[in-house]
């Protein structure tokens, strides 16, 4: 069998500058990055500020589950696959972190015949955006020690720091630190911890930044500490949004490549999708709705989490809103729904498919609140059962969402146009698209609106602390701003072993924080990791490279 | 006044394709990093490995102090001069480190006339190799933890890991701190620190290897722990060098840029001068030499370290060695050395010229034992007393060497015409270059030799602690490397008050390092600091960016 990095290192690339140029890019608005990679440059914005936007299709997903569900390599598919149907698609999706990369998970570009390219560049360095945003939250980390080292001014609480520093890296030993140890010359000791850099405030910040102006006021609002007589102190008393946004100067312009296909993919931003939102940057899909007839993106995790998050987080801010939303699923991972294990996933099992498609109802249900219509596509694998197919058809139309096999990891484009044939109609269909809740409802009403539409939770409870934390927040007048539930995301609900369609359960929320820089309220429903770690035998042993600079061992 | 970076975004740069081109280069030798900068391929160095060598020219300077040497802006603007007298010269310089921007200093690309830009490109991310370094050093750290907590197979004893994280950021708050609190989920507890990017070892290796072969291999030899058992852990024992190398892989090809006057310069890797060698990479200088008929070329600190280690450790490595040493220093500089304070240097004062020039002649003394035409080269101010500078050059020719004032910071390439036709003579004549130790000397007799030679010491003494390492360096095989003292950089001696030229101390020898991958041992005479932090006004709060992305405050 071959390898997705065998695969992706014998295609056919076009320079990048020729992608481009069937867009319509001019040579200044591009900033090439090596042949196969470049920035699309603030002049091209500012050029296409007026022409009509192409239609954007939202691409989500069931729960995850160990069987796979393929969602980056069906967007990447699709976007594919509208070419050959005579359609002019461009495909904006999340840069990978290098944390996964060295861990379990290998590349994150896509699979088999439907990848992103040049793989290796995009899932190591790429054009050094997570370095820009690692060493932009840093920086406010050591202005942060610094100022108070050099006599808090300030009065910052060392006990009150909100912040901490992060690292594009899976790092356990990282989690819980102690810093400034050793005596006066290295400052205060104190308490601290490292996230992984996608799930910093900078990353979200970054993703949701309209442009330079706006990454600046937003880099400013972050709540960074509060002083000992209880007061926020932002970024901006400490000075620290002028430079931090001077580190991500050529950062915020979006990077295009190409799939295996050539079709040209905007890859820009990351962050989690469940302590944030989850989807690439603004910019990058604003710029590809110019650019393209059609706009093929995608969100993290499930429909609960990511799409959730990109509806009502990121269209509220953009004004922007899908004309249709794919929903990826796969008939194992609905029979693991159902009750089987991992490993009897390709059998054929239609009592555990019965059982456990209703996730996948509840997530054509979510998305179908929204007003918007709902293609299911099943990524399909050789040995699924004719017979499961068609069940998950029917069942599919039966709840109003159209449905259409998918084979592009296999074959690529070809693969895809089926799908694409039914998004395209879909596109053409009215369009009710509202969003789940109002803005300035209280907060409590936003989470309690996601809970029982989205999760199907019969009450939230919330801790003593999360009571304390809603409280503050408002204070500082985050009621009016939208809500980010962080939770896992392999049930609908807040416990992870809860699969199918949980009923009838309570979301606890723990506790809250107001990521005030990015626009939103993160109500915590469990614990949730910021820094992975590595796994016992991480992929990081098995890359390599050859003496002629050749990466292997990449996924 | 006009601030360095108003004449650097002013200048008229050439696309970096027209500069290599002007080279020689052909463009599928060539990956552009935007449109100034960009990556030199292996292929051109394959395709020119039998050209003849240029000549090197190396830049070096009196020990710094206060009142500044440029010895950055003098090697940049020698470069431009070589041009204006008709020869082809390219400047091989380090990249500058981000934490030094964010802190006192402002950017590293030299100064008023004289600088390489595109200057805030250079100054914060560049090419990205700084953060790729700083992601294989975590990566390795990481790997260990990981193995620790994974089980544990090796038996690494956490109290004796050799290696630490690292940051491309001024932060003393990281220099000492406990990883791994919080229980078992995040791994096991112990002090770890960070350094300062420049400080790691990989940035050493990164400089000093060859090739990717040679490369992977000395990250391999890493000494990264001791087994409680005493037996030496390598990084390969980890399976860490595949991985590292990889990020490395665009990294370690040098990047092209050019000066105000479009002169092509290669700035790629910089390492600190006092626990590593100072020197921009092996790879850079090489192709910097088959590219140009003369390579300009500048190691840290003063002569003492940089040079020292250039001649010492780069030369022994890769068989070349300088046709001619420009040794810089400013009649201010050497009035504070003559006991004046800083405020004061710009004042006629011969007689503490007369007191403090021994600097300058302990440094020519240096060079001359190398048996390399020696041109000093002084910087000279607007109101530099004719008197003092003519009795300067009196002084130099005395002492064997030529001399030349340079006026670049004011007058770009046409202010460095005469220290360039110095340097053409002195490249013509003979040379008898060999090195200050022989290779397989114990690395007693060759400390003693640099410490007599080299900084004027009449003894060296060694703690109990340092004779410890050394022996157990010896039993590692240590002993016939090289060796690379850490010391402060303002004086002769080992202590930062002794300037001029300081007699009858003693070298006090605290500790060794063995960087078994860099291929030296690492003598620590004094405590260095690896991890600078922020003043109390740090320049990061007042560098910026403009709205249309112009990069503002950085000096």
């Amino acid at each position: 069998m071959v390898t997705d990095i065998e695969i992706a290192q014998q295609a056919k690339l076009q320079p990048i500058t020729a992608v481009a140029s069937k867009l319509g890019i001019r040579e200044e608005e591009l900033e090439p990055y090596g042949r196969y990679k470049a920035k699309l440059d603030q002049s091209l914005f500012d050029r296409l500020q007026d022409r009509p936007n192409g239609k954007l299709v939202l691409v989500t997903a069931i729960n995850p589950t160990p069987a796979g569900e393929g969602k980056t390599t069906t967007s990447i598919g699709l976007g594919e696959a509208m070419g050959r149907i005579g359609k002019k698609a461009v495909i904006a999706l999340r840069e990978p972190s290098l944390g996964p990369v060295f861990g379990i998970k290998g590349g994150a570009a896509g699979g088999g015949y439907a990848q992103v390219v040049p793989m290796e560049d995009i899932n190591l360095h790429f054009t050094g955006d997570m370095h820009a945003i690692t060493a932009a939250n840093n920086l406010l980390c050591a202005m942060l020690d610094n100022h108070i080292h050099q006599g808090n001014a300030l009065h910052i609480d060392t006990r009150r720091i909100l912040i901490t520093r992060c690292m594009d890296m899976n790092d356990r030993a990282l989690r819980s630190v102690v810093v400034g140890l050793g005596g006066k010359p290295n400052g205060f000791v104190r308490e601290d911890g490292f996230c992984i850099t996608v799930a910093s405030e900078v990353m979200a910040i970054f993703c949701l930044a309209s442009d330079m102006h706006d990454l600046k006021e937003r880099l400013g609002r972050i709540l960074v500490a509060y002083s000992v007589e209880g007061k926020p102190i932002y970024a901006s008393d400490l000075h620290a949004q002028g430079a931090m946004a001077a580190l991500l100067k050529d950062a915020i312009n979006p990077n295009l490549v190409q799939t295996l296909e050539n079709t040209p993919a905007i890859m820009h931003g990351g962050p989690f999708a469940n302590i944030a939102h989850g989807c690439n940057s603004v910019r990058a899909t604003q710029i590809a709705l110019k650019l393209g007839d059609y706009c093929i993106t995608e969100a993290g995790f499930g429909s609960d989490l990511g799409a959730e998050k990109f509806l009502d987080i990121k269209c509220r801010l953009t004004g922007l809103h899908p004309s249709a939303i794919v929903l990826v699923a796969t008939d194992r991972a609905l029979k693991y729904n159902g009750g089987v294990s991992k490993t009897d996933t390709a059998a054929p099992n239609m009592e555990a498919l019965k059982k456990g498609i209703v996730n996948l109802g509840a997530h054509i249900d979510n998305m179908n609140q929204y007003g918007v219509p709902v293609v299911v596509a099943i990524n399909r694998f050789n040995n699924d059962p004719e017979e499961e197919l068609q069940y998950i058809g029917k069942y599919c139309h039966e709840r109003g969402a159209d449905f259409a096999l998918s084979e592009v990891f296999a074959k690529g484009g070809e693969g895809g146009i089926a799908v694409a044939e039914k998004v395209v109609k879909a596109c053409e269909q009215p369009n009710h698209f509202h969003f789940l809740y109002e803005g300035d409802s209280p907060l409590e009403d936003k989470i309690s609106r996601i809970a029982s539409e989205i999760y199907g939770a019969k009450d939230v409870v919330y801790t003593k602390k999360a009571k304390k934390a809603l409280k503050e927040i408002k204070t500082l007048g985050g009621d009016k701003l939208p809500v980010c539930i962080a939770k896992t995301q392999y049930s609908l609900s807040d416990d992870p072993s809860l699969l199918g369609r949980p009923h009838d359960f309570t979301l606890h929320i723990r506790d809250l924080k107001l990521s005030n820089g990015a626009g939103f309220v993160v109500a915590y429903a469990g614990n949730i990791m910021v820094m992975p770690g590595l796994p016992k035998s991480p992929a990081a042993e098995r890359i390599d490279v050859t003496d002629d600079g050749r990466i292997i061992g990449l996924f």
